[in-house]
């Protein structure tokens, strides 16, 4: 399966429930498993389908309901006592194409394992908390097939209708519906109510592996303006239409993706990223002059005066590639959102923690989005973070060693037990 | 039908057989008709096969017996004297995406209607020419679908072997066989002998236009070197990667379209055209830097010396953006042709058909690539371009005026004639 691309993971150094998690993270890691090591199993795929039938078995077999909301959000619940809300844990199954094999799933499984081992002490000691618990795998968190990401967390949370994301298409023209329908994900209701969510994931940079930290305390998320644009030019023949009659769609474009790089490079210290990770070409034929393309461009930073000056420089540089280019550009669309905290309180549960397992540790800021960014909004949320090797993710070299996903997991059961138990409750 | 893109062709102000011509001109507009007043039948599509079998009746009403050889070339002949060679002239009926209704399908109607108008003088004279007459629509000259372009007179020259365009496949995974057959136009054998080849064709550029010429006499064609190159870079996060980490093939890309246009205005009088008309992206999500590339890139120019210096620019770039972007960039192909002149006999005989008809003439260069191209190489051929209006092609507007295609049919008539009569045989 992982070809080299990264170590197996081996649960032969580990004993009991430790083992258990890694033996499934193994197993779960052959679902849509590429040539390369990674894994390609994009929401609503076969292999997407093939993956939550599995995780609901596991779910099931463990003692949890297994219930799919109106988007395809899946839940196992543990409702020990009736119309008590939740404790909601967990992450997203999805990846992207070629992608790696912890970005989400790792926190899927934790959450379930971290649920089981929870399940199992409440058994023993014969007590209930004051919550109930439920696992969650969101649908939709990546938003390579179905725009935009976190769907499934965006309807949850009420920041994106049912409808809208309901009859989101994919560039085959499959609506978000009918893959739900075909991979039996499609189910009724709203989902459990939430009272404190958490939710683990690898780091995807590398700042943490570089400091010795084992556990980051995600403290806020970076801020973000996300742009569409689309460049309009004119079909014209590329071998004799002269040079100055052109109006290159894709020349405009192609200066648009070094003005947001050189953008980046303006600031110091790695403030800003831009990037531009889509970009469709119309008509797309060898000899003809482009009429149009489609891009997707982000600017991201930690510090919004920072984020607010980049802006003003991009807004510049499209003026001036509109002259040189002979192009008009058009932003078709634009989803931004500011710096935000994750709750203070959860923050400070973590820290303890990670203090009271002896765990070295430190605040850190996500600078990609998380479904823990939606739903921080509605209830307090705690975010973890584990290291990635090198930073590498979205690739199927993605790797995060297994003494770093079983600390992760520790932290997130002792994390989710002082949910449950009510510890963050206004005293 | 042109919806005011252009205007519509008036076969009211024409009498006889120009009438007739511009009657069927606008019958053959309606085939793969846009909504923006073009035409939309790219090789081995439903219109393509359409617009084929419409051709087949026209030439079998005219007394033309129809056949398709192995590659689909479609040929309507007029053998008056079995066994000796053809005189074969004509063009491609196929299109670019959301192109305009003269590239090529022109040339096809004009040479049909040349040949009805010889056949009838011959029987009305009771002569028999020299040689027979064949009409012909080359398969798929356009290249968009199915690359490269002009296959249809590459496999019948022999540049290109059969197997291998029968078993191209189109981004669909559909073979040039498969819509070949689907499409009625797969055909048995090689095709007619040729003796000699004409053919009539929009310029496409707006030299003509500006210096009132109404026929050019192609003289030559530029040169050109294409290229396909391929992007490396390394999937990654494109909001937590940090800038300094990533190998961004779309960046690298897009500073190789940037360097292609920076190279044609290092060179003075628009004497070096540069493009890139098709570009792919992988994995193409919003969220992931790009792993690779795709691209093709043109250089052409009519000066061999020029191009050559263009070209050691362009590799010259291409080293400093793989430092610069930190990416690597394959040399996945090439197809690069020298200035080769069109037969001196023939550009002779259409200058004097010109001077005979008091028709406004100038030996001009072809920029773009044509089936002629081809053909010359294996027999005197002549080549002959009408206007564009302000140079637009590969483009809805697209457009030459009747009393030009006009004047072209009558000269295409007269070079035929000549053709078949033995002008150009050795004396």
């Amino acid at each position: 399966m992982s070809n080299g691309a990264v170590p197996e993971t081996n649960p032969f150094l580990y004993d009991g429930p430790d083992a258990a998690f890694l033996k499934d993270f193994a197993r779960l890691s052959t679902f849509g498993a590429t040539a390369g090591g990674g894994v390609d199993r994009q929401a609503g795929s076969k292999a997407d389908g093939e993956q939550r039938a599995w995780f609901t078995q596991l779910l099931t077999k463990n003692g949890f309901a297994v219930s799919f909301d109106q988007i395809g959000n899946q839940f196992g619940l543990l409702e020990l006592e009736v119309g008590k809300p939740y404790v909601v844990v967990g992450s997203h199954l999805d990846s992207q194409p070629t992608a790696g094999r912890y970005d989400g799933a790792y926190g899927v499984l934790a959450a379930a394992h971290a649920a089981f081992c929870l399940a199992a002490e409440w058994q023993a000691d014969g007590t209930t908390p004051r919550y109930n618990l439920a696992v969650v795998n969101w649908f939709n968190e990546e938003g390579s097939r179905f725009k935009p990401s976190m769907m499934g967390s965006s309807v949850y949370t009420g920041k994106m209708t049912l409808d809208t994301a309901l009859a989101t298409t994919d560039p085959a023209g499959i609506t978000v519906r009918e893959a739900l329908e075909s991979t039996g994900a499609l189910g009724e209701g709203i989902g459990p109510q939430a009272a404190y969510c958490a939710e683990i994931h690898i780091e995807q940079g590398r700042s943490m592996e570089r400091d010795g930290i084992a556990i980051g305390v995600v403290d806020s998320n970076w801020a973000a303006n996300k742009y569409e644009f689309v460049v309009h030019g004119e079909q014209a023949h590329t071998g004799s239409t002269v040079i100055a009659d052109r109006h290159d769609a894709l020349l405009g474009a192609s200066m648009l993706v070094v003005a947001a790089r050189e953008i980046a490079d303006h600031f110091r210290d790695g403030a800003v990223h831009t990037s531009v990770g889509q970009l469709d070409v119309y008509p797309n034929s060898p000899v003809v002059v482009p009429a149009r393309v489609n891009l997707l461009l982000d600017l991201r930073s930690a510090d919004e005066t920072l984020l607010e000056e980049a802006d003003q420089l991009l807004h510049e540089r499209i003026k001036q590639i509109e002259r040189s280019a002979q192009v008009k550009i058009e932003k078709a669309g634009s989803h931004c959102w500011p710096v935000t905290p994750y709750q203070f309180e959860g923050v400070a549960l973590a820290e303890k923690v990670a203090a009271n397992r002896g765990v070295a540790h430190a605040r850190v800021k996500t600078l990609a989005g998380h479904d823990s960014t939606n739903m921080k909004d509605i209830v307090p949320t705690v975010m973890l973070f584990v290291p990635s090797v090198e930073g590498i993710s979205h690739n199927e070299h993605e790797y995060t060693a297994d003494r770093d996903i079983v600390t992760g997991l520790h932290m997130l059961i002792d994390v989710v037990r002082n949910l449950c138990d009510g510890e963050l409750d206004p005293k």
